[in-house]
């Protein structure tokens, strides 16, 4: 475990609920409304002037939200901006990166950008897996990246934040406008905490902006440009439901699992998440929810047309939805005051009164690997290689009961293990994991094992699974590291729960 | 100007703008999840319960918030379980007290309340004005109030927020519910930086208590009671229109004059308060509207039936509101999206950045007393005593046009007077009067003057208004005041703009 993080004193992971946090929250500069114009216009000229007026230099936190995902118009333009005024060693602060971001593999290259603290997907995450980057990756759950905000771990000097629609005073939203892209929650941190704000739309409406996710009491400065974001992309490749027979059967015993259990009944609430096999899972739980004539309290997004339809079928009294992963969540929470948006503050957020995740009955996740003390794994591949970000995947291992249907085996290559690769959820809080081979279900909750004894599933030892997968795979070779550590993963109360370190070429 | 206000160091006012907050905004201990219920349910067993979890002791600072007006069912409780403890010297800071708190006086007496920090309308005002109580009172504006509580001035232990519906968490909403009383926006500063919070309701729902106003994520503690509070009791003597021919003149006139000043035209804005007189101006902006077929943009509340009325019938787009004065309010705020709750950080912090009041075109606010320098009272009477809130009529005088629709004299006492008894708000933001005698501008709006010179309307100078005033009533004598101050006055910015002397008996 480092002792510091790009100059950062760093503490290690604790424990589940161990570490105590001390001090108080992160304070914002007073600020003073003689110092607004008074009629609450705050457009700047352009992007470019914005940045200029929010002070713009050398070392500074720029942050980012990713609720246009891979349609992100902006922040290539950003880091243009402050390549084109000389700025340097830049830390960039999304809620997450997309391919549409390899253009900024060129200022991680030449300094303009030192490092990046958030989620990569695609080539970014290639260029800090290969050892290239100048500081060290940060990895965090959106709940963490909204605790390390308010508890001032990463103090934000400017935020950009992209709006569908949006006033001159700041006031802003994702529902409306061709731009739209759903909600803003990644971005509320951002509002509150960054020394200054920009809100940038290509949809300006005349005060006020109607419903506002961001206010416009937290913005410095408001920029219209040509087009915001691209709608259309903000579809990930992990959203329809799956027609692999595997990944069928994968969620037909999970759903199956969670009925054995107990678990669906009248005013239940659930979480499956976007990927092909979730997605069946909710489909198979609304098969079970007309055939017993039930409805679900709520259901957790990222949202999507299945869900939406649930919703609209009534039988899900509400969606709280913190991202919507197709157009269809965009309607539905534009249209429907019960597609509820919500933020990684009132979801996720460890250091608060508590948060929602702790409220869901069930939540169905992914993971790369699953060891034999349940650890999870969801940023590295067994390869070493540092290819995906947490999400909510942290925060929502702190659900009422966490399965992961996962394969037993990825390319001949077993995905429960002896250890993973990297942890990045303790085993303790995962309580299920499901794969075609059958159903392993942690020691530690003897209410499932009880509850599933008799329901003709076939629930097997964890340990069981591994010696399958091995018995078919062999035992896999494990990758070698370098000592060179690039990127630390942290735990959703800002202790550090791993790292990852470069693979030996 | 004291030193000392309560042993805390006091500003004096510099003028508008001019004082500069130095530092940051208050900050929170951080919480962690790992002390809060993990399935959520924060309910305590009764008020009692909750409040001594809470860690009530002597020198507390209780807040609570007034959007039952004098249907509050709470308070009288809180103290009386205080009391009951033994608890001594509790400071508390409400949004404002009503006749219905006279059971207080007891407590203020025998010293388990040592001071009342906000509005005090009725009983609690005239304790305070006759010097009887331990502290000084410190009269806020709805902006201040936020403002001294982000900042820090006023650091609250405990908060109880008085909710129509909740969940077990603490999602809180006033629009649903047997107690629903509008919105709950005037206790947002005390959710988001109360050291414990505490929800109490009477219509407990399951998670989630959709729409929440209150974020649970903020709230330490709920509790279900019998009945929450008495919604019909927040319709005040002020929200009819009047009857009385002279203020239906001053709302004529009024009228008259925005239109001369070319205020009413298409995509205005406005806010005309409860008041009878306001009312009626309401009345008359919209028999204008609909002549020239056009509408407002938005209006601001408190809200009632004739706002409501305005909004359906297509007039106005939005309302954008702080406080239901009666229940077709709570109704129209419930049912239609374009009803938007606002709190005193959106509309009134002047240490933010920027908030609605400077983007409101006209303001039509009460007085009792302006003197030659345009400065107002709202506070005071010209006998001295200290008798009405200040409310949000500060935050409003930044608004783009102020008028002030108010009698030359009332009960034979000028109302317009060579130096206000107490000031409120300074006169360079204070523009027009309108008296049933003729209309003062003030010199700094030339714009006005100009606009209005040929529209036939009666328009003075103030010092000739006041001397028609003394015309008729005579000079009337100055109340003689003691040295003792029994009430600061802050400006929106948190600095003292005057004091309340005790009167001599």
């Amino acid at each position: 475990m480092p002792d510091y993080i790009n100059g950062q004193k760093a503490t290690p992971y604790k424990g589940v609920g161990k570490f105590m946090p001390q001090g108080r929250k992160f304070a914002q500069k007073i600020a003073s409304n003689s110092n607004f114009p008074p009629d609450g216009n705050k457009l700047a000229n352009n992007l470019k002037d914005a940045l200029v007026k929010a002070g713009l230099k050398d070392g500074m936190t720029i942050s980012s939200h990713h609720h246009f995902r891979n349609g992100d118009l902006i922040m290539n333009q950003v880091f243009d901006i402050a390549k084109g005024l000389g700025i340097k060693d830049l830390r960039w602060f999304p809620s997450a990166s997309f391919p549409c971001h390899e253009h900024l593999v060129q200022y991680l290259e030449d300094g303009t950008i030192h490092h990046i603290e958030g989620s990569m997907n695609g080539p970014l995450g290639k260029f800090a897996s290969d050892g290239k980057m100048k500081g060290m990756a940060v990895l965090r759950s959106h709940g963490g990246r909204y605790q390390a905000v308010q508890d001032g771990e990463v103090e934000i000097d400017i935020a950009v934040i992209v709006a569908g629609t949006a006033d001159a005073f700041g006031n802003a939203n994702g529902v409306d406008g061709d731009s739209a892209s759903g909600l803003l929650g990644f971005a509320l941190a951002d509002s509150q905490y960054a020394e200054k704000v920009i809100v940038v739309t290509d949809n300006l409406v005349p005060f006020p902006c109607i419903p506002w996710q961001i206010q416009g009491n937290n913005v410095d400065f408001t920029v219209k440009v040509e087009k915001a974001g691209i709608p259309e992309k903000i579809i990930s490749g992990t959203t329809k439901i799956t027609k692999s027979p595997d990944r069928l059967l994968l969620a037909e015993m999970t759903a199956q699992f969670c009925d054995a259990a107990g678990i669906i009944k009248d005013g239940f609430s659930f979480q499956t998440g976007a990927g092909g096999t979730s997605l069946a899972v909710s489909k198979y739980f609304g098969d079970i929810m007309k055939e017993r004539n039930i409805k679900a309290r709520f259901a957790r997004g990222g949202s999507n047309k299945y869900l939406v339809q649930m919703l609209e079928d009534g039988m899900i009294d509400y969606i709280l939805d913190g991202q919507t992963f197709d157009l269809e969540g965009v309607r539905s929470m534009r249209e429907n005051p019960n597609h509820v948006w919500t933020s990684p503050f009132t979801s996720y957020n460890y250091h608060g009164k508590g948060n929602f995740a702790g409220m869901v009955d069930v939540v169905i996740l992914g993971a790369t690997e699953v060891d034999v003390n349940f650890n999870g794994n969801v940023c590295t591949h067994s390869d070493g290689l540092l290819l995906h970000g947490i999400g909510g995947w942290q925060n929502c291992l702190f659900s009422k009961t966490v399965i992961l249907p996962i394969p037993l085996f990825r390319n001949r290559i077993p995905v429960v293990v002896d250890n993973v690769t990297t942890i990045v959820g303790p085993g303790e809080l995962i309580d299920v994991i499901v794969t075609e081979r059958g159903i392993a279900i942690n020691p530690l909750r003897k209410d499932l094992i009880e509850a599933t004894k008799n329901a003709g599933l076939p629930i097997k030892t964890i340990q069981e699974l591994k010696a399958e997968a091995e018995q078919i795979c062999g035992v896999p070779e494990k990758p070698i590291f370098t000592d060179e550590i690039i990127a630390a993963i942290k735990w959703v109360d800002g202790t550090v729960i791993d790292v990852v370190r470069k693979v030996k070429a």
